[in-house]
C-alpha cells in the first residue's frame, strides 16, 4: 500500500547535487578539506603581540615569519582570515604543532561547536551569529580558536567586527586585558562571541512580538509560514548556541594548566550567559508554539463567524421563499389566492416568521 | 520558494531601536553598565547595625562614612537603593572588595538569578515579584545580595516592602534574628523574597480559575489571547523563580564557612518552598494548556451547533420548496393542477415530508 | 496592542480575599501558623504504649502528663488530633524537643510531602487521600509523623480510619508489630497511608473507564469538562503522591540510626508501591489525553455527518428546483410549455438527475 | 461553577465493587493475599533435579517431600503451578526460608516486575506476555522466580509453554544448561520470558501496520477507537516490560555471589534485548500518535471535499434559480417576457453563467 | 463496550506468518541462527595483512588456512562476506575464540548496535545505511566488527563500498593507517560507517525541503502520507544511529588495553560526529512535526475559503430569490403587480440589496 504512494513523491525529489560530504567520504580522517562557501578567498594573517607595556602588530605574508614573531614574554594574538587555502592552513598547523584532526576541524565550517583539550593546547570551534543588516536574516560564521601557552590562534572566514571590541581594548590598554595572559585573551574572544548571541536573541524576540500582533490583526496563511520559519530559526540557533553551555562548563571543571584560576571566574560569567541564552531559546520555542495555537483558534473563530452568517441568512430566507413558492403554484382551487386580504396575510406571516427567527438567533447570541 | 515569502514579513518588522545589549557590546567584561529603566534615580544608603543588645541605624550620604560604620562585633545590614549611579556603585564595590564582574551583575537588571561564591564573600542575584495593585500585573524587581563576614549588602532599585517584615523583626527583636549573625540575615532576606513568590502564584491561580469559568460561559477570541498571555506569564515567572531551587541546593551543599550549619537547616526550608513553587508552576502550565483545549473543543462544539441548525433548516425546506416549484410551472398539460383536491394533497405531502424529516433529525439526536 | 485587551479580562477578575499566605508573610520563619480550614477544632491526644507483652492506652488532657507516660522500654504512639490550637502544638513540640521549623510544618496543612532528618528525630509530612463516600470526590488530609527514639508522634486534623488497621494490629498483637520498635511503627503508618493511595487510583481508573464509554455514546461539552476535571485531579494527586518515592528512597539510603536494617527491607516495599503509583498516574495522564483526542475526533466525525446530510439534500434539490423554476417563467414564447408531454419529460429529467446524484453520492460512500 | 457540572457525571459513575485492594487494606505488610482471578486452582509441584550426568523428575504431593528431594550436588528446578492456595504457598515459603514480604509478592499477581536481593536468595517478579490465539489479545501472566544456592523456585499461575524450551534443553542435554548451576537456570528462564516479549512486539507491529492501511482506505470512528485501544495496549505492555531493563542492569552491577561472572555475560544479552524492546515500544507509541494525526488530517480532508461539493452545487444553481425566479414574476409590465427571443436569451445568459462558474472553480482547483 | 468493537478490527488482521523470532524461540541462548534475508548466499573471505612495509592479500577458501595466515607482527583485516552459512561462521568464531553469544549476534541481522568488551577482544555491531540509488530509499546493512590483538574481523552481508575508502588507504599507504595497529583499523572502519550516515541525513534533509515546498503549493492527502512516512524514516534511522554515541563514549572511557590512547583521540572525533547526527535527527523530527502543522493550517485555510464562497453566494442570492418568489405569487389582489414601474422598482430594490451585501462582505474582508 504505502510503497506505490511513496514512489510518486520520490519522483518529485529534485536530483541532489553531489554534496561536500560525499566528496569528503573515503578520505582518511584528518584530511584537511575546506567545507565552506568562500572557496577562492585568500588567507590573511594579522598578528598582535603585547604585554603590559609593549604592543606590536604585523601582517606577515610568509608563513615562516609567523614563527619568528613568537616571543615567550609577549602574548601573541594570531588572526588567520580566510580558510579556503588548505595548504596554508596545513603549514600554520604544522608550525604550531596542531593535530591533523584539529586542522580538519578548523576548515570544516559545518563542524558543531566543540572544545577539545590536547596535551599542550586547547582547541575550540564556535559559531558567530550576526543579523545581516540588509536582509535582516541570521548569518552563521565559523570560527576556530586555539589556545597555546603564550598565544591564541584565531581562524575565521571573514574579517568582521565581533572581535573589534577586544582589539580596541588591547590597543587602548583599556580594561585588564593587557595585564593578563593568553588564557584571558581566549576568554575575551569567547565572551565577545557569546555577547553577540544576545543581539540575535533580541532579533528573534522582535520577530515573535511582531508575529504576535499580526496573528490577531490579519491571520493569513503567510503568517503560518512565518511562524514555522521562526521555529526553524530558533531550532538552528539553538543548535549552534546550546553546546556552548556544556563546553564552557567542562572547561571550568578541567584541570588544564593553560587556564588559570583567575580566568575561570570570568568563564563562570560566560557559563551564566549561556544558561540564560538557553532559557530564552526554550521560551521562544514555546512562544512560537503559542503563536501557532493562536493562529489555529483564530482561524476556527473566523470559520465560525462565516458559518453563522450563512446559517442565519439561509434559515431566515429559505422558509420565507418556501411560503412564496406555495402561493406561486397554479392549482385551479386555491382559496387563499382569492381572499381579499390573502396577500396581506402572507406578508404578516412572513414578517412574524422573520422576527421570530431574529429573536431566536439573538437568544443564541449569534447576532 | 520560502525566501520571497519571508521577505514580505521581514519588511513589516518595525525598525528596532539600538538595544542596551548593543550599547554594552565590545566593552570589557566587568564594565559597570546599568541596564534598568530608572536611569535618573539617585542611590540612597540605609544602614542597620545590630547585635543582641544594640541597634544603630543611619543614612550616610558619604560613601566613606559607610566604611567607618563597619564594626566587627555588630552585624551590618547595608541597604543601597537605586542602582543608576554607576560611579557610586563602583565606590561601594571597591570599599567592600567586590570583583568587577560582581559589580557588573549588581547593576545589570536583566541578570538571571544566580549565586556565586568568592573567596571571602558570597554574591546572589534574585528577582522580587509583586502584583501591582493598580494594574493587577506582575512586576519584576532586581535585587542583589552580598554576604560578607559580618555584613549583608542589599542592592535594589526601589525601596519596597518585601524586606519590611525582616526590618521590623530586627527592630522589635522578635524571632531569633537579633541573636544570629549575618548568614541568618542573608537567609531571612532570601526567605522574604521566596515567600512573596507564593502571592504571585496565588494571583496566577486566581487568573486560571477565572479563565476556567469564562471559557465555558463565553468563549471569545479575547479569551484565547488571555490564555496565551497567561501562558507567557507562567513562562516568565518560571524563568525568574525556577533557578532558585538549584541555587539554594548548591548553597546547602557548599562548604563555605560564611554559612553556618544552623542556617543551613533554614535554607533547607527555602529549598522546600522553591520545590513547591516549581511544582505549582508546572501545574499551571498544564492547566493553561487544558484551558486552550477546552476552548478549542467548545469552539468546535459551537460550530457543530451552527451547522446543525443550517442543515435542519435547509434539509426541511429545500425539498418543500422544490414541490412548490413543481406546481408553479406553467405547462399546458399538468393534470394535478386541475384536480379538485390537488392543492390539499400537495399540503398533505409536504406536511408528511416535514414530519418525516423532524423524526429523522430527532432520531439522530440533532434536535 | 496586547495591553488594552488584557485589561478587559483583568477587570473581570473577582477581588481576591487576603490569603493565608499573605497573613503569614513578614512573620519570622518558624512561626507556628495553622493553615488549614478546621480553625476551631480542639486538639485531642491518644497514647498507646506497648511492647511484646504489655499495652497501655490513655487520653491525657494535660500536656505535661504526656511526658510522664514516656517510658523507654515501651514503644509509644502519640496521636495528636486537631492542629488548630497553635499553643498546644507548640507545647507538644517543646516537650519533645522539636525544631521550630518542624512545628511550623506540622500545622502548615499546605506543606508538600517531605522527610527531614534531624539529629535525634526524623520528621515527615504526608498527605492522606480519601474518596469522600457522599460526594465521590478526593479529599486530602495533612498528616505529620515524627520518629523519636522510642516514640512516634502523629499529628493529624481528623481522627480517621487510615490508621485503624495499624491500631488493631497493635491491639490484637497480630503480625510482628508488637515485637518491633518505633521505626517499624513509623513504617507501618507510612505503609497504611500509601496503601490507601491505591484506592484513589482505582477511583481514578473507574472514572476514566466511565468517561471512555461516555465519550463514544454521547460526546457532549459536559464530557469535555469532566475530562479536563479528571486531568486536574490526576495532576493534583500526582503532586501529593509522587514525592513519596524520592523521600522513601532517600530514607533507605540514609545512615540514620533511628531506622534499623530490618525495617529498611519493609521500606523497600513502600518504595516499590510508590514506583507503581507513579507509573499508574503517568498512564492515567496519557489516557486522559487520549480521551480528549477521542472526543475531538468524534466531534469532527459528527460534523462531517451533519455536513454530508446538508450537502446531499442541497445538491439534489437545488438543481431540481432550478428546473422547476425554468418552467415557472412567464415568457410568451416557451415552446416546451405547449408540448403535449412537456410536463412528463420534465419529470423524467428530474428523476434521472435525482438517481444520478444518488449514485454519485453512493459511489463517494456518503450514503 | 465547576462543582454542579461535575456532580452530574459522578452520578453516572457505576457503583464500584469492593476491590481486592480494599480487602487487603489494614492487613499487616507481609500478609499473604492472593490477588489473581483463578481463585479455586490447586497448586501442583513439578521438580527437576539435574547435573551433567543425572536427571530426576518428580511431582511430590506432600510439601515436606519437596524438602527431602533437595540434594546439594544437584541443581533443582522447583515449579509451583497455581497460586490460589495461600496456605500451601506459605508452607513452601517457610521451607525455603523466604521473607513474608516475598511470599506476599509471590501471590500478588498485580505486583510490578522487580528483583530484590536478600541475604541468601534472590527474588524476582516478572510478567509473561502471550498472544491468546483465539481472541488475538495480549494476555498477562504473573511469574515469580527465586534463586537459591542450588535451586530455582518458579511460581506461576498456569502451566504454559514459555518455559518448555528450557525444559526440553534440560531433558535433552542440549546447550550448556546441564553443565551449569542454578544461576544459569535462572538466567535461562528469564531469557525465555524476555524472548517471548518479541512475539508481542511483532503482534503490536502487525496491528499498527494494519491500522496504517485502514486509516487511508476507510477512516471510520471505529478506527479511532482501535488506535486509542492500541495506544492503551502499548502503555500497558510498556508498563510490564520496561522495568526489566533497569532490573537486569542492577543485577549485572550487583556483587551478589549467587550470580557467577560467567552468567553475567549472558545477563548482558538480556539487558541488550530489553533495551531493544524499550526502543521498539517508544517507536510504537510515536507511530500510534502518527496514526491519529493521519486520521484527523484525513477527516478534515473529507470535510473539505464535502464542503466543496456543496459550495459548487449551491454557487452554480442558486444564481440560476434566481434568474428563473425573476421571469416567474407576474408584473403587468415586464417587457422581456414579450420579446420574441426572450426565453432563448435567458437560456444563453444562464449557460454563460454556468460556464463562468465552472471555469472559476476549475481555476481554484476545486474540480 | 470496548470489547465487541475491538473484535471487529482484529478480524481484519491478516494472518501473521510465523516469524523468525518464533522460530528462534526456545532455542538455547548462543545458538547461531541467521536472521537476515539473503539465506542462500555463500561466505567469502578476504584477508589483508600489512605493516608499514609489507601488504599481503588473500582469499582463502579453507577455514583453517585463515589461521595459518595469522602472523603477529602484521595487522590482519579479515573480511567475511555472507552470513547465511551458519556452520562456516561457527568455524570462524571457534578459530578466533569468540563467545557463542557473540557468534549469535554476528548472524542476527536484527541486532541493535552494540559494543561488548570481552577479555581479549572487543565486539561491535553496527548498521551501515545507504541510499539505494534506484529506489531512493534507505537501505540498512548489518555489520559486525571484532577487534583482536593484531587483527580486525569484519562480518557483513554484502561486499559494498563503505569500506572501499579504507581499503584504498591501506593499499596506497595513504594517511597514517599503515603505520598503526589493529585498533586504528577498527576506528577507521567505524569512521567510514559513521561518515556514511551524513549522506543519509542529507537525503532526509532533502526530502524535508521538498515536502516543505509541496505543502504550500499543493497540500493533498498524499502529502500527509509522505510526511508521516518521513517521520517513520527518521524514527528508524534514529534507532540505528543514536546508540552509536553512547557506545563510542563508553569505549573512550574504557580501560581496555586493545584501544591505545592515540586511537582514543580519533574516537573522540567519531563521538563528536555522532553527537551532531543525533542533533540533526532531533531537528528533522521537529521539522516533520512542523510540516504536519503547516498542512493542517493550510487545510483549514482552504476550508475557510470554500465556506466564504458558499456563504457569499448564498447570502446574496437567497434573499433576492425570495423577492422574486414574492412577485411570482398568484394572489388576486397584489397591487404592486399592476403598478406601472413595479418591475423596475423590484430591480432597483434587488440591486441595492446586492450592493449592500457586497459592501458588507468587503468590510468583513471576505472578498
Amino acid at each position: 500500500m504505502a510503497k506505490p504512494r511513496k514512489r510518486r513523491l520520490l519522483s518529485k525529489l529534485k536530483p541532489r547535487k553531489q554534496s561536500k560530504f560525499e566528496r569528503k567520504m573515503g578520505k582518511a580522517p584528518g584530511t584537511i578539506t575546506y567545507m565552506g562557501k568562500r572557496e577562492d578567498s585568500e588567507s590573511v594573517v594579522n598578528i598582535m603581540e603585547y604585554n603590559q607595556d609593549e604592543l606590536n602588530t604585523s601582517n606577515p605574508s610568509d608563513i615562516n615569519s609567523i614563527v619568528a614573531h613568537r616571543d615567550p614574554p609577549l602574548t601573541s594574538w594570531v588572526d588567520i582570515i580566510g580558510l579556503a587555502d588548505e595548504n596554508f592552513i596545513e603549514l600554520v598547523g604544522k608550525r604550531f604543532g596542531l593535530n591533523s584532526l584539529v586542522m580538519e576541524d578548523i576548515v570544516d565550517t559545518t563542524q558543531r561547536p566543540k572544545i577539545d583539550e590536547y596535551d599542550d593546547y586547547l582547541f575550540g570551534v564556535f559559531k558567530m551569529l550576526y543579523i545581516d543588516e540588509e536582509t535582516s536574516e541570521i548569518v552563521y560564521e565559523h570560527v576556530a580558536l586555539v589556545l597555546l601557552e603564550n598565544c591564541v590562534l584565531v581562524f575565521q572566514e571573514l574579517e568582521d567586527d565581533v572581535f573589534s571590541g577586544v582589539r580596541n581594548r588591547v590597543k587602548n590598554q583599556s580594561g585588564r586585558i593587557r595585564t593578563r595572559g593568553a588564557d584571558y585573551l581566549f576568554f575575551a574572544l569567547l565572551d565577545a562571541i557569546v555577547d553577540n548571541y544576545f543581539v540575535v536573541l533580541e532579533y528573534l524576540n522582535h520577530r515573535i512580538e511582531t508575529l504576535d500582533e499580526l496573528v490577531y490583526q490579519n491571520p493569513t496563511q503567510e503568517i503560518v509560514q512565518d511562524i514555522q520559519d521562526l521555529k526553524k530559526q530558533v531550532l538552528k540557533v539553538r543548535r549552534w548556541i546550546s553546546p556552548v553551555r556544556e563546553l564552557v562548563g567542562r572547561l571550568i571543571d578541567s584541570e588544564n594548566p593553560l587556564i588559570t584560576k583567575d580566568t575561570k571566574v570570568f568563564l563562570r560569567d560566560i557559563l551564566d550567559h549561556s544558561l540564560e541564552i538557553n532559557e530564552s531559546l526554550q521560551i521562544y520555542r514555546e512562544m512560537s508554539m503559542s503563536l501557532m495555537e493562536m493562529y489555529m483558534s483564530n482561524m476556527s473563530n473566523k470559520m465560525n463567524e462565516v458559518m453563522k452568517v450563512l446559517t442565519i441568512m439561509a434559515s431566515i430566507f429559505i422558509p420565507l421563499t418556501f411560503i412564496a413558492g406555495i402561493y406561486g403554484m397554479n392549482f385551479d382551487h386555491m382559496p387563499e389566492l382569492h381572499w381579499e386580504h390573502g396577500y396581506l396575510m402572507v406578508w404578516i406571516i412572513m414578517i412574524v416568521l422573520f422576527i421570530g427567527m431574529m429573536v431566536y438567533f439573538k437568544r443564541k447570541n449569534w447576532l
